[in-house]
C-alpha cells in the first residue's frame, strides 16, 4: 500500500524533484555601470554638477552598448567603457584618482570574464593610464592573475601599454581634498559637522565599474579604482580583488562592486552574489538584496554593486544613499541614476 | 481522491521539504594543517626527508592541539601553529621561503576568524619573522584587511613585530632551485625528463596553512607562503587573499589552501567551499571534492585545502600526489599524513 501511494503521489504530484526546462532564450545583451557609491545627496549637489555626472555615465555606456550591438564582445565593451569613466577626472580612478598618505596615488584594478573564468588584476601601480587595461594584460600575456607595486608598472610597460608621468592623475580636487583629510587627521578631531562628515565619508568613494553581456551569451565584469584617500602601508582594497571587487560566470551573472572595501573583501561580495543563484536559486537582484543589505550591512559596511545576469537582467543596489550608475539594454532604452530613491 | 493521496504522500513518506532538525553538538575542538600540496612522489623521497617532514607536521600540529585543549582560542592555535611550519626550513613560507625573480623573497599570509568575519592580510613583505602574526595584526590595529609591499613591512615594524635581515630566510636549497628554474628558463628548453618537470612543478607548492575550531564554537583559519620560485611583477597569488586561499565563517567552516594559486583565485576556491555548504546544504567533504576535483581541475588547475566544519569535522582533499597535512581531534588521535593514498 506504502510503495503504491508513493508512486501514485510521484506521478500525480511530481513530489520527487524534476530538473526544471529553462527554454534557451533568444541571444540579447545590455551593459551596466557604476562610477561609486557614497553619501550622495541633493543637497550637496548643484544642477550643473549633477550634470557633469549624468553626462559622463551616459557617454561611457554608449560606448560599450555600441561595441556589444555591432556583435563585439563584452570583455571589449567592459575596457572601452571604463577608459572613458577612467579618463574623466570626475571618478575615483585613473585620472581623478585620489592620493595616498604620501601624496600619490596608487591604482587598482581587475577583470574576469564569465565564458572560462580568466581573470586579471593589478594593484598599487603609479604610472599606467588605463588600468583596466592592465588588468586585461596580466590575464592574456602573463601566467599570472594579480600583479602588484613597481612590478605591474613594469609588466604594463613591457608590455607597450600607456605609461603617464604621475601628474597626468593629479586633480586639484583631490590634492586638496587628501589636504583636508590629512589635517582632520592631524588634529585628531573626534565629533564633525555633517558637512565634514559627508566630506570625509566621500573620501572613500568613487570607484568605477563595468558588466556587460554581449550576444554571444559571454559575460565579462570590470573594476578600477584609486582606492581611498590618505590610505597608508600599501593598502589594497576589494577593487583588484576576484570574488570581492570583481566576478564573473556565464552560469551565473557579472559583478563589479564600490563601497567600502574592506567589508566588501570580508563578505568576498561578487562571488557570494554568484552562488547565491548558482546554489540557491535566488535571481540576482534577490542574492544582491541579501549581500548588500543582510551580509555587508550587518558587519558594519556599506557601498554598492551592478551585475547583469546571463539572460541580461540588470541589477544595481546599495545601501548608500547614492550610487553614480547607469543602464542600457539591447533596445537601447537609457537610464542614469544617482540617488538611491531615483 | 488526488487530494487524500497527496496528504498520504506527504504523512507516510515526509515528500515535502520539512526543516531539519539539527540537535546542538557537545563542544569539541579540531585542528587540520597543510605545509602544500603537489607532485610527492615516493620513489622521489628518502625515509629520512619523509620523517623529517612528518615530525615537523607532527610538532606543528601539537602546538595548536595544546592550545584548543586548554580552551585557547581558535585564533591562537593557527597562529603558533603556523609559527612552527614558519620556522622550519622544509615548507615554502617564512624561513626556507622560495626566491623571486630578482633571488630575493616576498611573502604573502593571510588569517580569517569564523565569528564576526575579521580578516587581514599581508602580500609581498620581506623583512617579517611571521607572516601569519602581520596579517593577524592587520586585522586587529589597522582600518584594512590587506597591506602589500614595502607598507606592509613598515606597519609590521610600528607594531613591534619580529623584523629580521633577508639572510635569515634564505636556504641553500632555494638558492639553488631558483638558479636551476632560472637556467631552465633561459635555456628556452620545451620538453623536459620527468626528473626536471618533478622538480619544476615543486618550485610552485609549498605553502602551510592551519584552520581550527575551539571549544567555544569559533572557527579560524590561517595561510603563510612565499609564493612561487622566479616569480616575477610582485605577482600575488591564492595565499593572501581573502575568499581564495583562507576563509572562515562560523556558519559553515575553515578553509585553507595550498596549490596553483591562480586557479586558486579564479575559482574563489575557500569561500566556494563554504558557499556549497551554506546554500547547497553539501557536507565540507562533499563541497572541497565538488571544487578542487570539479571546479579547479576542470580549468587545468591543481592543488590541495584542508578545512574543518563547525561541528569539528576535518577535511583534507587533493588532485595532486601528495599533500603535507595533519590532523588531530578533541581525543588526541593524530594522523599525519604525506602521500594521496595514504
Amino acid at each position: 500500500m506504502k510503495k503504491i501511494l508513493f508512486i501514485a503521489c510521484i506521478v500525480l504530484y511530481g513530489c520527487a524533484e524534476t530538473p526544471k526546462q529553462e527554454p534557451k532564450p533568444e541571444p540579447t545583451f545590455g551593459i551596466v555601470i557604476h562610477g561609486g557609491a557614497g553619501t550622495i545627496l541633493r543637497k550637496n549637489m548643484t544642477p550643473e554638477k549633477e550634470q557633469e555626472y549624468r553626462a559622463v555615465l551616459a557617454e561611457a555606456i554608449q560606448v560599450g552598448h555600441r561595441i556589444l550591438k555591432a556583435g563585439g564582445s563584452s570583455q571589449e565593451a567592459v575596457e572601452k567603457t571604463i577608459h572613458v569613466m577612467e579618463e574623466s577626472p570626475l571618478f575615483n580612478a585613473g585620472k581623478g584618482a585620489v592620493l595616498n598618505a604620501e601624496g600619490s596615488i596608487e591604482l587598482d584594478a581587475s577583470f574576469m570574464r564569465g565564458d572560462n573564468l580568466d581573470a586579471g588584476a593589478i594593484s598599487g601601480v603609479k604610472t599606467i593610464k588605463h588600468p583596466i587595461s592592465a588588468a586585461i594584460q596580466v590575464m592574456e600575456a602573463s601566467p599570472h592573475v594579480m600583479l602588484s607595486g613597481a612590478g605591474a608598472d613594469t609588466f604594463a610597460a613591457e608590455q607597450g601599454l600607456e605609461i603617464v608621468a604621475p601628474e597626468y592623475f593629479f586633480t586639484e580636487r583631490r590634492i586638496n581634498a587628501l589636504k583636508r583629510v590629512q589635517e582632520a587627521a592631524a588634529a585628531k578631531k573626534t565629533s564633525w559637522t555633517p558637512e565634514e562628515r559627508n566630506f570625509l565619508e566621500h573620501q572613500r568613494y568613487g570607484t568605477v565599474g563595468c558588466v556587460a553581456l554581449d550576444l554571444s551569451g559571454n559575460l565579462a565584469a570590470g573594476t578600477s579604482t584609486g582606492g581611498m584617500t590618505n590610505k597608508n602601508w600599501n593598502r589594497i582594497g576589494d577593487a583588484p580583488i576576484i570574488g570581492a571587487g570583481t566576478y564573473a560566470n556565464n552560469a551565473t551573472c557579472a559583478i563589479s562592486a564600490t563601497g567600502w572595501g574592506e567589508f566588501f573583501i570580508r563578505s568576498v561580495v561578487a562571488h557570494d552574489i554568484s552562488a547565491l543563484m548558482e546554489y540557491k536559486g535566488l535571481t540576482i537582484q534577490e542574492a544582491a538584496y541579501e549581500v548588500i543589505h543582510n551580509k555587508v550591512a550587518k558587519l558594519g559596511g556599506d557601498g554598492g554593486v551592478v551585475g547583469i545576469d546571463r539572460n541580461g537582467n540588470p541589477m544595481m543596489e546599495m545601501n548608500t544613499p547614492g550610487m553614480y550608475r547607469a543602464h542600457m539594454d539591447a533596445a537601447g532604452n537609457l537610464e542614469v541614476k544617482i540617488y538611491q530613491d531615483e
